[in-house]
């Protein structure tokens, strides 16, 4: 009752994230039903989008051009490098908070259970950057997880050797946060991690 | 801090229902970071459809051939007619009931404050397939709104010009439904509706 080409745009819309085959078929038939024109932008703008996007030779985010706007900058603080696991993550940064200094996106993170070591993740590349010379502070923002913890520990000990401070995103109650509803790990953390005042 | 192809691609992602643009940026970095893939099947996907997919000439249902698989289906009783809104409540009658017989889609539904009258929906071509007679019965499969009433009095007024018998399906209590959560327009409309048993 549907056609080849209506059941292929429905399974493909499924390679969305958070998108089922219910989803899919009311997104297939929205656009198929009421907006033909919102359908043909979105096939320009996907076009476009694998492309042209590409990673900045220097920072791995998401970039037009060989080097991307953030590393080419003259008016952010190059002795400063933010750690971040995605470019997701670095465009969350770079909306809430004031970091001027320049970033790495490691594309990942370290997981040996999963096969994935500092040369899957390419880590080699971060440690030329830091053999560069120039990077005073590395500011680790990496989620809070085993993997997150184990990225972490690697790239401190890498820092240390070429005696570069490293510091890590506070971990805790987040803000609004009311202490009988928080998870206990995130408490247990939170916790251990208290600080003079 | 994001590139323009990028921005271009979580604006159009908006196009799709249910989309904001946290969805959207989700979405634009899934596909760019993990499944340039899907990225593209989904791409071709788009442009297959838009370009082989249109309205069958009898029913106006979604169509790669100028009459569809089910009008031209030897199979199904050409005495019976299902009216429906659109191609999706036409797919939700197929795979739940064991409706054998023909469909026409009215693309829309009367809506005379919107400006949306018969010539719009364009009931002429409805008109004209019960005039070549063979059509025994009509059953009106609208939503339950009051555009949807207004659509089925013009409707049924229409069939009984040409003597054309016409039910409408059932609105009452969901399956499953609890009488004390349901709301009041369903079940005033359920007890009105009342059969002898």
């Amino acid at each position: 009752m549907s056609t080849p080409s209506l059941k292929h745009l429905i399974d493909s819309l499924r390679c969305l994230p958070g998108v089922g085959q219910k989803t899919a078929q009311r997104m297939a038939m929205h656009l198929l039903e009421r907006n033909r024109q919102g359908a043909r932008t979105l096939y320009i703008a996907i076009n476009d989008a694998l492309e042209k996007i590409r990673h900045c030779q220097r920072c791995r985010n998401f970039s037009e051009t060989e080097i991307c706007d953030i590393c080419s900058s003259e008016r952010r603080d190059p002795n400063s490098l933010c750690l971040v696991e995605s470019p997701a993550d670095l465009v969350a940064i770079e909306q809430s908070t004031g970091f001027r200094g320049m970033y790495f996106v490691l594309m990942g993170r370290l997981s040996p259970l999963d096969g994935i070591g500092p040369d899957e993740l390419e880590l080699g590349q971060l440690e030329n950057r830091l053999r560069e010379g120039g990077v005073d502070e590395i500011i680790l923002a990496l989620s809070s997880t085993v993997e997150g913890e184990t990225t972490a520990h690697y790239i401190s000990q890498m820092a240390h050797n070429f005696n570069i401070r490293v510091s890590r995103i506070a971990y805790g109650v987040p803000v609004g946060g009311e202490l009988e509803h928080l998870d206990s790990g995130t408490l247990s953390h939170a916790f251990a991690g208290r600080q003079l005042v």
